[in-house]
């Protein structure tokens, strides 16, 4: 009786197994956390990471591939294989940066995978003292700080990369730059995202800050103080007053402009002494935009969880939304995708209007400095000052908004307001200097010729050119109407 | 034994309808839709649709009462019964509306039941042939139209209010103008809307769509068209070459400038002739907003469903949902309200800086055109021409967004783009301007007088003053080194 019982019951077990499945359908396999495994200390290369974490160690060395065209309108990195020249895209900078290494040769990076070869294949005309630069680009960075000092910052660019052994010498972002080896835990790796911390009063973290922090290592604006001789002396976020949340571009140019120190370069048609603003993402992202606020870190949008296999990870091929047919977005907005990309081009599109004004009107007042120079000190003083005030607030403002990777996406009203007061502050600085001018005798059109070309074509020692197909003219078609193609000289 | 059996499923009935109640917790009333009776052809009373529809028009009927204060940051109507004036919150349209009636009094609306009140009790040296203005404000203008055909547009003012039957000449809009008495459906009452929807090709509008259709009756611009006499002929909205989801500030002042016939009035300060631009919450929202796109109507975040004892209404108390605790936005957006609310004026915040910018540069314009033309013609020709082409792109550019009310949100980057453009037109004229009247041998300072107070205190009939504590002064505090105060006159 008892195992005629037992018979029965166990016949019920595949039944009620089946039963479930029926219920509820073909049950997938349950996603399972990866396996923690231990990586020895000090081991910078991902293929050894990647014999213990296999999927994120792939997921990351898809940074390589190049990107199907097309899917970013104005983010286009390493579509197609191709590079894209960012003077090509906004020629108005070429008059601008002329004078300083972003004025030869300036590219879309490529992504992760490539932030070393892209700096090492820049024009040789544009590395020169450039230890500085490993600071982000190299794994090693921290470890060649240690064994050479603050000697690395003002070294040259190819003696410093040589510090690096040969088989990294071209390795970007990896696994030791954000993860621990004892427990694969993000952690940052460099002291100059701890210093800005320190200087902002963030001290406690939580997880989802690290999410956002371990990007802030790189993805920062930075000074690279200069000594009397203009050798760099080492590497700061300018965050000082600024708090988490809060770091604003008001902020950003008041230290910018403290210091003789901050002084980066000196801009070619002008004469005039400048600092420099690169890629802010984490703080534009974080000054109070929508998506910052309610509580989302970069890795959401850009390392959405995948699953290979039974595994769930982050998906370490990092790359605009846009280019993986907004697979982040899809987690919070249920929307078509089509329809969600629209939202986003919409934003883009109007950025990229603004951009285009803010860059054609600190171009134009650049050109106009020019003119007030050949007047050899005979231009009023007092309207000149003004002029050159009110330039420099337009010129960082603009760099700003240009230098940030995602057309005003990452926080879109900010983005026109920053452009909106960059537009302001160059025009004005165009209206005193055509009085100044004026007053001294001076004729001048009414519109400024650029001569973009004198500074687009035949750029360092590559030679390198405007590439008419590249540029990212004004949506809206507004632009004509303020400064008409035939004075642009292109 | 039947009998036996229909007693226990009987006894069954509560213990069922108990059982359900237990699982289900203590189940609410359910809501119900309001039954619909009949309303009189042409009843005009709003009490008397109330005697159908209580719940409706008692929420109507709140439009009434003054708001708690500080609840909307930019947009206050009537909080705490308070009027406010546009021109002492915005100063500097003081000086760019001097010779139209918005220079004399210009006050935020306090809301629907006020509409007609507001514009009866504004100055009187305001209200000229003003016919044409009851097209939106009363629900009688379609009987006033067949009764009097188009000479009630240049009729005076208040002779055209005298047509309206005493009891009702202060109510504004009420249940006619958009529902049907038959059957309370929505559906519009103003040919305006019926021509525009006609002039961008709309023909099939779905429910949803009328949700946002039946508010562009009148929150939308319009020319009053003029004969030789400058006599109103007509309202028409300028939406040609617009489609539904794309009726852009390009195409609204390329149709304002296509006739003489559409100019307003003539500017004081400078002598142009100009159009003018009104509340555009229809234009602007629709143009690719994110909650447009996303399906939303005009109804969802101002006439959200509310629950009246067992009944669900829509909430005819419409106002900013700031006003309202953001119980709209609660229905879709999940997050602390508070926060919410810190997004909105996160937003608001940027477009008023970007308002003020863009403010401060038209009337710095503005005066440098009374200057100029004070030079009798001397000034150089094309320099001035350019210059006023500019002016007035900026000009509208301006009150377009200074006259839509929501302070840039119902679409934030439209906001920046439009008044990104307008700053960049307006300083383009003053660089113009400043070349010009240079070159004519006029001295001019660095900061130009601004004299606002000339034409902010003793306005119109009432001898209205300007009111400090009204302004609303650029949130980020950039606006002082662009524009000193001393220099604006205040």
């Amino acid at each position: 009786m008892r195992s005629k019982t037992l018979f029965y019951l166990l016949l019920m077990i595949p039944v009620s197994i089946s039963s479930v499945m029926l219920i509820h359908g073909c049950s997938p396999d349950k996603p399972e956390p990866v396996r923690i495994s231990i990586i020895p200390d000090n081991e910078y290369d991902p293929s050894k990471w990647g014999e213990v974490y296999p999927l994120e160690y792939e997921s990351w060395l898809k940074t390589r591939d190049p990107r199907p065209a097309g899917k970013s309108k104005y983010k286009k990195g390493w579509d197609n294989k191709t590079i894209y020249d960012k003077l090509s895209e906004y020629p108005y900078l070429a008059a601008i940066f002329n004078g300083f290494g972003f004025g030869i040769e300036y590219n879309e990076p490529r992504g992760h995978y490539y932030m070393m070869t892209d700096q090492v294949e820049v024009d040789k005309s544009r590395v020169k003292p450039g230890g500085a630069c490993l600071t982000c680009k190299s794994p090693f960075i921290s470890k060649l700080i240690n064994d050479n000092g603050n000697a690395l910052y003002s070294m040259q660019y190819a003696d410093s990369v040589k510090l690096i052994p040969e088989k990294f010498r071209s390795l970007g972002a990896s696994c030791i730059d954000c993860h621990s080896n004892k427990n694969m835990e993000i952690r940052t790796s460099r002291w100059t995202i701890s210093e800005g911390l320190k200087t902002i009063g963030k001290e406690e973290i939580s997880r989802q800050e690290a999410r956002t922090v371990i990007c802030a290592q790189c993805h920062v604006t930075y000074i690279i103080p200069r000594d009397d001789k203009m050798q760099p002396t080492g590497v700061i976020f300018p965050w000082k007053k600024g708090k988490w949340g809060d770091i604003s571009i008001e902020n950003i140019i008041s230290q910018i402009k403290s210091s003789p120190s901050y002084v980066e370069w000196t801009q070619s048609v002008t004469g005039f002494k400048l600092g420099f603003i690169r890629h802010p993402e984490f703080e534009f992202f974080t000054r109070d935009s929508v998506h910052f606020k309610a509580g989302l870190s970069c890795a959401d949008c850009h390392m959405p969880y995948i699953r290979t296999g039974v595994f769930k990870i982050s998906d370490h091929n990092l790359m605009s939304p846009l280019k993986n047919d907004l697979k982040a977005c899809a987690n919070c907005h249920p929307q078509a995708r089509d329809r969600l990309k629209e939202d986003v081009i919409a934003i883009q599109d109007r950025t990229a209007s603004l951009l285009n004004r803010a860059g054609y009107a600190v171009s134009t007042a650049t050109k106009l400095f020019e003119a007030a120079n050949n007047l050899k000190g005979t231009a009023d003083t007092e309207l000149y000052k003004k002029a050159k005030d009110h330039y420099i607030e337009a010129f960082y403002r603009l760099i700003f908004i240009g230098a940030e990777n995602s057309m005003g996406f990452h926080n879109p009203s900010e983005a026109g307001r920053i452009l909106g007061d960059s537009i302001a502050f160059a025009y004005k600085s165009e209206a005193l200097l055509r009085q100044a001018v004026t007053k001294a005798g001076m004729s001048l059109p009414p519109d400024i010729g650029l001569d973009l070309l004198k500074y687009l074509n035949n750029r360092g020692t590559k030679k390198l050119n405007f590439i008419p197909r590249q540029e990212l003219p004004d949506p809206f078609g507004i632009q004509e109407l303020l400064v008409p193609r035939s004075a642009t000289g292109i």
